[in-house]
């Protein structure tokens, strides 16, 4: 039996993972917004440093209504899009499927899984440097490995079928612990993003001043705190934040998804990524100083362009 | 008797001032740095709100050097300068001469006083809008007020003559309790400079926005709280902030100095505004978080255009 898989945003991550699933023989059923069109008279293009691909002849589809069911659905929207999920899911849906949701933050599994309490739900963290280019093109330039950490499916056998699926496409994959992997990639992410966009800057000039690589670093101890209150089974220990800090002084210049949001005036992910470990925290009796710091200026500059919204 | 005045810095406070000093016939010695020549030519114009005039025939210096000893030295300088004091003060002084520094930021005098352990220093906490708009020309917008703190003179003689000075001058004026001043101006400062630099916006887009909003009144209770910590007779209410914040609602859209110095690419005040009252917190046993994080986000910002100094 092969797995049907449903890909729900094919923009950086999605076109990339849907795509080399597709190209490896896989089913694969793919939702397009705006690139519908383009999509199904020129097909998909991507370019990665793995070898560049085409896609000419791919399932496309402009609403999940049009879909069939699926067995797995790759959720790749950003996270304020999250809302659209109580509508856009059903007819996808049958008993078994598993929905992963590979976006960044803390907390979309339990939100989703208020509005489906029967639905398997995993977290999928991107480990992938992919952006759209244009219209049905993708650009994957380095890295390339999903970790999936099962948050409600509890079923070995769907699970790996999925990492086989993965594996035979090239795509790394790990299965890891849910709490942990979510919680280690916001150690990274929380301070990155939203530094980048308050100060308007990439990874290394916030690493090249001793100010702000202090400050992130404090940051990443708050997460670290917040992280180990949160009833993950794994501590994360204080020095994974010298270890990221180390990692990111290895890497390229970097923006990350949030400072391009920013910089294109798109909605800034600030829910997930910051309110909701903050309000997660709160309730563990901590309270994430600088990180709600950051938030508040967060939502000061996107008010700047979209209004203010609270 | 009458007393003779040297104004340290001919800018937007020192040049009103002065100017005001000066126009009611008091014995005024003005330093000038790059408008010298300009204003030994053509004098010094004070636009008013309460009046215009200029002064035709000043007594201006290029160098402390040329000066005249005086019995008060007002020092107008950015903060950011006050390394030159040690050298430029002395000709200026006698045994009994009272250096008055209308500066923003805490630990001025005490700095200062351990240079010239025998000086009579106090502080002068300026509630005037005032700048320089050009050579020898000075722009006064609104208020007109110095409140002066008294450190380390103790005579009330020259400092009732002083106000009284002041007060035939048409210079608002009152003697406070020092350290309560100095902090009680800082819990406005601190808080709407640095955040008007990191967000690049003016007090009254800050007041707008529920978020920058709590941020500020959460900053306001660090500093209350550190003031109370200080060793001030006098405590500061937690309520204070709230005043400060209603105050600033009613104030016409405003862009604080230290927002003009980064406008100008010139050097923040980091040192005595955020550096230094951190710094007596931490010895009080408080950690002034929120402070402490726009703090390294302004070093970052100021090493953007003046390169990293530490």
């Amino acid at each position: 039996m092969s797995l049907k898989y449903g890909i729900i945003g094919t923009g950086g991550i999605g076109g990339y993972c849907g795509g080399k699933l597709a190209k490896a023989g896989k089913d694969v059923h793919f939702l397009f917004h705006t690139d519908y069109d383009y999509v199904k008279s020129h097909g998909l293009q991507i370019d990665s440093v793995n070898g560049d691909f085409h896609l000419s002849d791919i399932n496309a589809y402009n609403s999940t209504k049009n879909m069939p069911q699926c067995d797995v659905v790759l959720v790749c929207l950003k996270s304020t899009n999250n809302y659209l999920l109580k509508d856009m899911l059903p007819p996808l849906l049958h008993k078994k499927t598993l929905v992963i949701l590979i976006q960044n933050g803390i907390g979309l599994e339990e939100d989703l899984q208020k509005d489906f309490p029967e639905l398997y739900i995993a977290a999928g963290l991107a480990f992938i440097c992919s952006s759209k280019l244009g219209k049905g093109h993708i650009l994957h330039q380095s890295l390339g490995k999903i970790n999936i950490g099962d948050y409600s499916c509890h079923d070995s056998s769907i699970l790996n079928h999925v990492l086989s699926d993965f594996q035979e496409s090239s795509v790394g994959v790990e299965l890891v612990d849910y709490r942990e992997a979510r919680w280690k990639k916001a150690v990274w992410n929380i301070p990155f993003n939203g530094m980048c966009v308050a100060l308007n800057t990439t990874t290394d000039k916030l690493l090249a001043h001793p100010a702000t690589q202090q400050l992130l670093h404090e940051m990443m101890l708050e997460v670290i705190r917040a992280a180990n209150l949160s009833g993950s089974e794994h501590k994360i220990e204080e020095s994974y934040a010298d270890q990221m800090i180390e990692l990111t002084k290895k890497m390229p210049p970097y923006a990350p998804s949030m400072k391009l949001d920013f910089d294109f005036h798109r909605p800034l992910e600030i829910y997930y990524i910051y309110s909701s470990p903050i309000i997660e925290a709160k309730k563990n009796g901590f309270d994430m100083v600088r990180v709600s710091m950051l938030e508040k200026q967060l939502k000061f500059i996107e008010s700047s362009y979209l209004g203010v919204k609270e």
